[in-house]
């Protein structure tokens, strides 16, 4: 078991072993006795934890309620927030009640920004069900849903009371959500640590989770703690996500997040190559390690229909955006970017 | 003129002069340059400032764009917000950008919401133009929509950059909007200070605008400022909002914000007398104070009406609602209520 305390706004921990699920009953009733928990899940993993944790939370003695989304991106817009938002004030759920979000990404972003706002915000608890999950959405508290515009356009930074990442839980998931996940795990690698990189490249996905999981929780912290509201070195998460999140959007989220990323790392590192930012090393282990965990090192989408669904961006500041570039593995620069400019960019690294 | 500095999480001025709003360009150059400015403002409002407003931006160089929504409480729900959100995605607008809320309490609430949520925040000024909003929600951040189930349910704690309250923006309120802001400004007095509750009791309608508005946003500020996420002493601010908001869900918003106020207030006043909570003279000078300014002292909603609908309110903890109740002009008591207690303590006070 590897416990990272993270220190924003609020202390919270993240555990990390596995089967760390089912204690969830002796966590809550020292957050918050007595208090109502609703979970929050989607129809994809509901099936398959849901009942068990209602039991072991009645047979605590805690009162459970539950509210199950379609699963996928497409569950993440405006119609489900109001639809929780309206399923806890019928509920009379109060401020000491308690939100858990049992699955992945999409369910801990809507139900984080449901928690946010409801009430102007309750506590909530993630249950990471997704590697992705696991290692990003759940450090650094940044909620969010959807808009028609664009991808988590509206949301707020709110942080959790608890995280569990149950490691076996990971068995249950789809091979290609997996990989998926796995995009983050790299991205962690590129910026910021070397060995993590090389050992994702030596053991594709059979890598040491447990170790590789919190690893990446660490780094995360340690970048979020320095800037929790998003303005300065945060950015840098920002690898392979801003050109990631038009690849998204493009796709109509048909391409999904973790590959986005990965495709976003390797444009922006074959753009940065040919700008002498990135090195040849770093830009040619980064499609080797993508390659490895069967990510994909090219998309149809053509550059100034990328360009478009950039505009959106809420990384955008007036007329220029910052891109996030490999110079070596474990070193990344911020490079601020005329909107002008981006285009060739884009095409430079296609 | 005069400036009151409120220091929350952020720190900001609120400056009340009559003619204020004519000088926005300098101070909104000041805070944000090269921004777009986004004037969010109602049906009623819009065709008295908003021309003047644009005119006054646009000459100093800063573009602006507008959203006018219906005016009226109804018009504080999730579709507005989704709408004013959409309409900022559209228009591309990013973290440096600005809103401003030009109108009253509904126009304030649901752009501060809007602000908080965008993006996870940008940056907003608050143009006050009701006595309402400039006394109460000018100060505290506290930003929300309503639900179905009830008032306020859903928002956020997020401070605006600005706020301009106009004097002279009163004189176009209609005279029951006017008095309606007053039931907010007794409740300053009843709950702190007893020489503005003396002005006003003996000035009625025509008490020293600049004075009082900047008194009852000091005292505001200075709960506020010890309290800014409503946890402890903040609750005080809700004399006569518990029970009033109450009286404007079962009204269907018919009964308008400050009379519920004013009405909640004598109730608590009365059902806390009974009780020997509430002394004999501070009972009847605010029932007389509040006959004076032309509210409402008797209701026709009966005690069963109003408990199912304080039901769903927010500050309700479990089983137990923190009622507030005038001991003397100027002091108050936060008197935890058992909910099957609730019911009797309303029929008291009706």
């Amino acid at each position: 078991m590897k416990t990272v305390t993270i220190t924003a706004s609020k202390s919270y921990d993240v555990i990390v072993a596995p089967g760390i699920r089912n204690q969830i009953s002796a966590y809550l009733s020292a957050i918050s006795p007595k208090s109502t928990a609703v979970i929050v899940s989607d129809s994809n993993v509901w099936p398959l934890y849901g009942a068990d944790m209602e039991c072991n939370l009645r047979a605590s003695g805690i009162t459970t309620i539950h509210y199950v989304l379609p699963a996928g991106e497409a569950s993440k817009n405006a119609n489900t927030y109001l639809s929780i938002l309206n399923f806890l004030a019928e509920n009379h759920i109060t401020r000491s009640d308690i939100l858990i979000a049992l699955g992945g990404g999409v369910v801990g972003d809507i139900t984080g920004f449901a928690a946010a706002t409801y009430l102007r915000g309750i506590p909530y608890v993630q249950v990471p069900t997704s590697l992705l999950a696991m290692v990003d959405s759940s450090v650094g508290g940044k909620t969010a849903i959807d808009l028609p515009s664009g991808k988590n356009l509206v949301g707020a930074f709110y942080q959790p009371s608890l995280v569990l990442c149950d490691t076996q839980m990971l068995d249950s998931l789809p091979d290609e959500i997996f990989r998926d996940g796995c995009g983050e795990v790299i991205k962690y690698g590129v910026l910021y640590d070397r060995e993590l990189f090389m050992h994702l490249l030596d053991r594709g996905i059979q890598f040491d989770r447990e170790t590789v999981i919190s690893r990446c929780i660490e780094l995360k912290r340690n970048v979020v703690a320095d800037d929790e509201f998003d303005r300065g070195p945060r950015q840098m998460l920002n690898l392979g996500h801003t050109i990631g999140h038009g690849i998204e959007l493009h796709s109509n989220f048909m391409i999904s997040h973790g590959k986005a990323v990965a495709l976003g790392m390797v444009i922006v590192s074959k753009a940065g190559s040919r700008l002498s930012i990135c090195s040849q090393e770093a830009r040619n282990s980064i499609m080797e390690a993508v390659k490895k965990f069967g990510l994909p090192t090219r998309t149809s989408i053509n550059a100034h229909a990328l360009y478009e669904a950039m505009l959106v961006d809420k990384k955008r500041s007036g007329n220029t955006i910052n891109l996030i570039i490999p110079e070596e593995i474990g070193r990344c620069a911020i490079c601020p970017t005329q909107i002008d400019n981006l285009k060739s960019f884009i095409e430079a690294g296609l």
